[in-house]
């Protein structure tokens, strides 16, 4: 037991666009056809403008055949051993703008201007794929099923147990509701039941956020004749509060009375750092207490028997990806058994390829329970993985301990 | 000087409905009175229906010519003397639901189905009879002029050039810009520089947030025939998100460069709590520091000199009403010098009548400094009180410094 086993709470894949087609329900492969074209020139404006260009082009160069472990089986195989990894979590959105489900049902899961059945469609070609790949590997792999649950909560509870019995591990879903109802809504509680009885992670990954106040875009576009302007630090404003729209449905989880009514269900909030933890928990419960301030708003905590932090601790993970020592440092406040190191590979704001020096910089000097918790052991009890089966993984792969050492 | 100076950052006051007639211009005087008894009914109905009708109505009882402070030269002296407090900044929506502007020019300041000029109208008659109320006891009385600054820049400039020419010493913004331009847009830089330069400070006071998500409304009505669903936590996720759509608008103006490019605005955060100032301000400064997450986004500091904390200690107040022991135990993380107690007179969550109490439960013990910094110092400071001319009152009403010992 010399190596620590380690399993990232944040891991992506996806098939390059067109290779999704073999995926997608025949009645939707016309519409596929004509998408495509559009959907590759989407990704690849996207790159020029959102993120620099220059940037990714130079970090992917002579990395295109480890980036290929966003699709292909051995690549990833080889990546994850070289990086220490024995199991992993895997989200849609392989390289960074390229390869995304169709139909835009990536990450982002919007729900304005957009066709919820082809949505759908997306969601299921890419799920059936990621059953695929994980079941080439089903003691390392953990994947995650995208459920555009907020249109049609039925459908949604199908997906759920279509995912289950195709040995997915848990869902994604939408971070934002647009407008449609929120996750305090009781219209979700099948949802809940599902995921609780059918024992899959309910998911919410960082990424989405209103970038229209942000960029601009439709919302104050310039009248006829005047130039768009450039808006400042906007993509500063994205950064600063793309972690609070991540973990946003959580707020909406805890006081709807979604963990008294399903106490078993597991909540994980993906990438949004977990530096916001120990504050975001002293403020709910600091409003579940009775102050002066909530006492004119009368009864708004009867129907929960524990205190916000106490669901906390209970039910939810972090996916604490590329974890930095600050946070590390934190981990008690935060909760040492609620939070899950991730590689976020293969996304440029990875830790791929410098692993081993950043898992190192991160952790060295802990406890060495504390390190085996964070590095795996909370994602193997969360998720279920066989630590049995993955042990002569570790022993060949995993990280010494004695890196650690201070 | 045995006596502490103190400065309520956060006031309120408004006449009754009704008698904001003689202030509307007079074109807009036949709306008023056909828009007074809708208005009369709305407040009537938030009142039973956000509020806790039961409880307003305990808490009201016996209080009433205090709390007619509200509008009341008179009585308003006299409550400020009981409670020890020498200066006050001076926000709109005296009584709770009752003593808003005409035409819901409130704190609120929406910009969904409202009529621009009517908000304007509303705006202008309440800053009329603000200015007559700060008139009576111009050196106790920072009053703070509403200014609906969204549809139109220009407008907003000249209604800051009145508020300064008109005795008032900020200007009231609103926190939400619904689908209008947020506030890193190049086109508010002449307000910024008239605050700058006319020397009125900037406020964003707590208040507004997205309630259509937390109560439904017409967001996620049902359908013909279905019943309206009850929505369980809507009040507990209205106060635990409230204060961060109070902060949201600092985001947009530290990365826009407003900071940068008036080094002397002054801005304030009110009734929004100080507890989230600490991880706000570390998540911006790590947001500002290069670090792989942001690297492929380009660059997005260069047009910033500053670190985003070194901006807030510069430039930014936080109105830190009722303010709680742990705040003040926290002051030197939060910044002492950026903290200003408020009494939050005459609403109901506010330390008003229990003010002796409540402050010496929050500050004993304290440094005398820092005492007086957080008590009135620094509100005396940033918004330029005469504390000369203050000195007698305080000698008669102020706090006993002996009370705080520990």
């Amino acid at each position: 037991m010399s190596k620590y086993l380690v399993i990232s709470s944040d891991c992506h894949a996806g098939l390059p666009p067109e290779r999704y087609r073999d995926y997608v329900d025949p009645e939707y492969r016309e519409t596929f056809d004509l998408a495509l074209p559009v959907q590759m020139e989407m990704l690849s404006q996207a790159s020029e403008k959102f993120l620099v260009a220059d940037i990714n082009r130079e970090w992917r160069r002579g990395r295109e055949r480890q980036l290929a472990g966003a699709w292909d089986h051995a690549e990833r195989v080889e990546v994850l051993d070289g990086d220490g990894i024995a199991g992993e979590i895997i989200f849609p959105d392989g390289i960074t703008e390229s390869n995304t489900p169709p139909f835009g049902a990536g990450l982002s899961l919007p729900t304005e201007d957009v066709d919820p059945n082809l949505q759908w469609a997306g969601a299921r070609a890419h799920n059936r794929w990621m059953a695929e790949l994980c079941g080439l590997a089903p003691e390392r792999r953990a994947g995650v099923a995208i459920v555009p649950a907020l249109w049609d909560v039925d459908e949604a509870v199908r997906e759920v147990e279509w995912a289950r019995d195709n040995g997915l591990k848990g869902v994604l879903l939408p971070c934002m509701w647009g407008k449609l109802a929120p996750y305090h809504h009781p219209k979700y509680d099948p949802l809940w039941a599902a995921c609780q009885d059918l024992g899959l992670v309910a998911h919410f990954h960082s990424g989405p956020a209103p970038t229209e106040d942000y960029f601009g875009g439709s919302l104050f576009a310039p009248a006829d004749g005047e130039e768009q302007v450039e808006l400042p630090g906007a993509v500063g404003i994205y950064i600063s509060e793309v972690a609070w729209w991540n973990v946003r449905p959580l707020t909406f989880l805890i006081w709807g009375g979604v963990f008294e009514r399903f106490p078993k269900i597991k909540v994980a909030i993906t990438e949004g750092t977990s530096i916001w933890v120990p504050s975001y928990l002293e403020l709910l419960d600091q409003r579940y207490g009775v102050t002066p301030y909530s006492a004119k708003l009368g009864d708004f905590t009867s129907h929960l028997s524990m205190k916000p932090s106490e669901y906390f601790a209970r039910n939810v993970m972090v996916g604490a990806s590329c974890m930095p020592r600050r946070e590390a440092e934190l981990r008690n406040e935060i909760g040492v058994g609620n939070i899950m190191w991730g590689s976020d590979y293969p996304h440029p704001e990875g830790s791929w390829p410098q692993t081993r020096d950043q898992m190192v910089e991160t952790f060295h000097g802990l406890p060495e329970s504390d390190i085996a918790a964070m590095l795996g052991g909370n994602a193997a009890s969360f998720y279920g993985f066989d630590r049995e089966a993955l042990q002569p993984l570790v022993d060949r792969i995993g990280p010494d301990k004695s890196w650690f050492n201070a």
